[in-house]
């Protein structure tokens, strides 16, 4: 299988905030957005391996800044690292003002995807080759993210954590 | 004002097709897919004008596919002639396979907004240049569009419809 | 078949504007009334051709009152021509005064339906015989809509399409 | 305030079953047609009092028959009885077949509503004058139904309520 | 089959109140919350018989408080009285104060299911043995609610209905 | 402020996965379970600060398993450790076997709290007193997680984070 980059599976969602789908304090409901970028990064990592995926984890949504009613939000998700089977999703959540275009940044979030075949048996994906420097970024601390995880399950023993020992030296 | 070019207000709603969205076919429901396109369009309007918009028609959609249950579906937004106050949208709409990543057309979509103030009167939105051979033929069309939808109206004598009339001689 | 009387297809959805059916502006949803739409007047088609049907185009819809929330609101559809495989049916839609019970019409829209077998073949509709003078109207201007549909996408040639040319001479 | 007929207050809703309203046996959700039901007779008890009104109570659903995806069905909400400032509303729910047209009913159900101010305070509501054999029916019925109520909740004594003493003597 | 208790049967959805979940007067939709109620129930039904269950009635439901937007509710569900193949679940619903943690009674309802097997048959299911002194007050109710039941459709004989008849004596 | 226990905390989500709340493999869609997980995380975090609660952040979420259609499935949270202002809830979920009753554990998820006044400033809430073994270790693992996320962000420095730095000695 070919190497690709982040951008062949970048997916862009750009949608609306209608009352149906807000919050007693009038700003985007928490779990509309989380499924938002569910829809999203599934997609995202469809386009990168063409299988069927299925979300394995949800790695880390910070909510920095609520997102009102009526506002647009553009969810915009890109593979950021691919493992054997999985791949982790990065996602970054717009919210565009109406009278001057500006863009601000609302949330970020990582959602891990598996791609298997029909009978739901994992399958391999194809590598990823970063371009950007963000994306170059997103890349290695995928693998940290990646060993932390491990380590927090107990599948992997620190000290094999060469990535994460680093940072505690 | 300055004028924009559709590139400009270009909107992409990437998103997939669940069950609770179809229709006994097991097919995208079609006022989910209205409902989506309306939403599209209406931020693409909003991205010209950067006004509040309201939806004043849906002129034309032609169902030409069936979106099945488990597509990707991507609603593609710009905005294809400015008059006065009001913007006529074009909406196409694309399937895409998830194996070979091929996109195929499925609909298309004709919507016309108004921009309005906060009190809700119609307010004056930039002219629009088109760049790419296919704005430029959705350019011209939207005259005779309008010109139509006068006339059908009874708000324009069909021998005033100049754009019109050269069809029918 | 036997020819029907557009009353035998007429279908009414009387139904209430709830808060997660609106805009920001606090009216009924656009995409959500398109919605309600299509379900009406494909139940008006089937109960024409007592087919399945498919959504063929949404020939034209005009918003010219919004529908604020709280409203009691009625889509009433009739099938208003059938052709030999599809319909076009004319939906009105009425907002109902709370206090004195008056109803005001808010926006009119005309969709087209196509019936099919189970394999999703064409198959033939009953004729329909209008009997108002509005029906009889609508009747006469399907005609016209569908030549200028063709013509639009050249299907047909403008001096063929007589019913429009009157129109412009 | 003028006595009204049963038949002014007549409420038709009218509308499909999509995949997104079943339950996992395929057939219409129990709670969405409840929803459906308490919508129709809402505005039913509007049309009769022309006021705001609340849910008071539902006094009687029975489920005959389940409704299969794919179905039309109509809700049909009359006022049955009015009282100082409650109304009976009686609803009647029907499906019917594609091919014959024929309608089956398929449940019925008995809702409550109060007519309140804006401060929410009840109100009195216009009296209601049956017409048809079932009208009236429904409207002796309706006392002995306000009667048991009054008695299940301990706020009639039993040999008060005339209507339903002669059922058990 | 052994006999059960209430207490085995018990189910707690506790929920927020969200926007898209409210009416007009920005109190939970009377819809809604009869939909909660009625899965609730069917969980509670379905935990006693561990059968597929399916909602026969809906014998009464008292709206006696409004559940404002933003509210915490509380829809506690547990079988009342097991009949052959049926069941009655009570259900009461609770709202909670933010600041002082207290609990209020905002409605209760009683909804009827019977068990089925895979074809749809009645199913037998479990005797109920009521613990606390209100499961055994509302097990004695339930019998003179299916007698009355029984009675006002025609199926019972007024005479036979003993627990009924000492009501009215 | 008096500490508090997790169990004074512990909120019940107990519902059915009904087709519109699927994905097209015919289990819950993720994302409605991120929304049922952060509105029943959301109302335990409310119990233990009787405040006004916003979501700060998704730190893990592990979908070991998926949630077939006509599930029962129980969503249990309860708040694992209180920082100054912040609450960390842990929340399992769970299926339930319809014939056996037997539980089983399909995912589990942290999410992150802030209690607020009524202008969105931060306020303190009551520490917490974990009780059983499990409640202990989700309480000393919290503080880890902080740490990590803390060290993530670039918010501490990792040899200021003494209880990570033990587990990569």
């Amino acid at each position: 299988m070919e190497a690709k980059t982040p951008e062949q599976s970048k997916t862009i969602m750009t949608d609306m905030v209608l009352p149906g789908e807000t919050n007693p304090l009038n700003n985007l409901f928490g779990g509309e957005l989380l499924a938002r970028m569910d829809r999203a990064a599934s997609i995202s990592a469809r386009r990168h391996s063409r299988r069927i995926v299925v979300t394995a984890s949800v790695n880390h949504v910070a909510f920095n800044r609520a997102v009102p009613l009526g506002s647009v939000v553009s969810v915009e998700a890109k593979v950021s690292r691919a493992f054997k089977t999985s791949m982790e999703v990065f996602i970054d959540v717009w919210i565009e003002d109406r009278e001057s275009g500006a863009k601000t940044k609302a949330n970020e979030a990582i959602y891990t995807f598996v791609a298997v075949d029909e009978t739901g048996k994992p399958v391999e994906v194809p590598e990823i080759t970063p371009e950007t420097q963000l994306e170059k970024e997103r890349y290695d601390a995928a693998l940290r993210r990646k060993q932390l995880s491990l380590v927090l399950a107990g599948k992997m023993r620190p000290n094999e954590a060469t990535e994460l020992k680093a940072l505690f030296k």
